[in-house]
């Protein structure tokens, strides 16, 4: 994800304001979060106002949260394909028999 | 971050169960956000636990959100490359102006 | 808080629809706690849109989450005041010597 | 709610800590509402290793959720009876023929 790191870095260069603080992006994840959640109920929740096939609005709902993580991620130093490699490491490892194989 | 998607679905292909419902993945997405929340305020928060400059916690916490949002993308068809070029195209259109340019 | 959840029963047994599912209403915490996160960091964070004096948007922020609280623990017969009086027990228990005494 | 942000504030007021600041305690929630999730998917999700009638833990889940918002409310002097009166007005007002009466 080191693309999509840099890419909201130049982004962010921009402005006089730069990262906000560790908290305050914590606080736009969650709400981040609430938006996707909201775009799921409408689709297979107790609403349904929307059809099962249109769902631009769901990928641009989670692309808000990877652009927020990313946001996170440049203003911590943290490496987010490092992090990657350790849950499909965990994965493979401690989580391998986690459920039945095919 | 087709890569990422590819990934997750190699590992997922491997079990019976698949993919699960969009609305328990939500609820999983809202774990893994929330031990994300619990990360931070350990760092940046009231209790101060941990060092500032240690940050393999911070950064698998974040890629367990990621893998969370493949798993949802792949269950639903969504591109998540396409959505994340949606959000720079609104970073750099709608909110071009929303703050303050060096 | 039985008054609440009978307030919230009330209303919803007007209706043919009855309570959502648990995890449509989880969908709906989620998306509700992302809106008192946003308007937090309207108020704290670095946004700023609003004095600190503004209370009333909080309030009713969360009071929608206690809302849907109560619709999840009237579909799920949880008593609130029970599990209320275990949180306040726990402060005093497990967690009286946390934090540094005055 | 007035009885429950009372005992909140009689257990915090004997720390010299007191309540910590609106982020900080905004991270908390998310947390809680993750634990809630989590718990929510254990009972009706995919790994299902409770029993449904097992509620004491969701109670508990569901009671840390409405503790950290009596922080919330007793730190920025909300009134959470006043919030969800508005909640229960909005129902009734706005919201009366959102749904399909019996």
């Amino acid at each position: 994800m080191k693309d999509q790191q840099k890419q909201v870095d130049e982004w962010v260069s921009q402005y006089k304001m730069g990262y906000w603080q560790p908290l305050e992006i914590m606080a736009r994840l969650t709400e981040e979060t609430g938006e996707l959640a909201r775009e799921l109920n409408h689709r297979f929740g107790p609403k349904k106002k929307k059809a099962e096939e249109d769902t631009a609005d769901l990928e641009n709902e989670a692309a808000d949260i990877i652009f927020t993580l990313c946001c996170l991620a440049n203003s911590l130093n943290l490496d987010l394909d490092r992090g990657f490699k350790h849950a499909m490491d965990k994965c493979y490892g401690r989580d391998k028999d986690r459920f039945e194989k095919k």
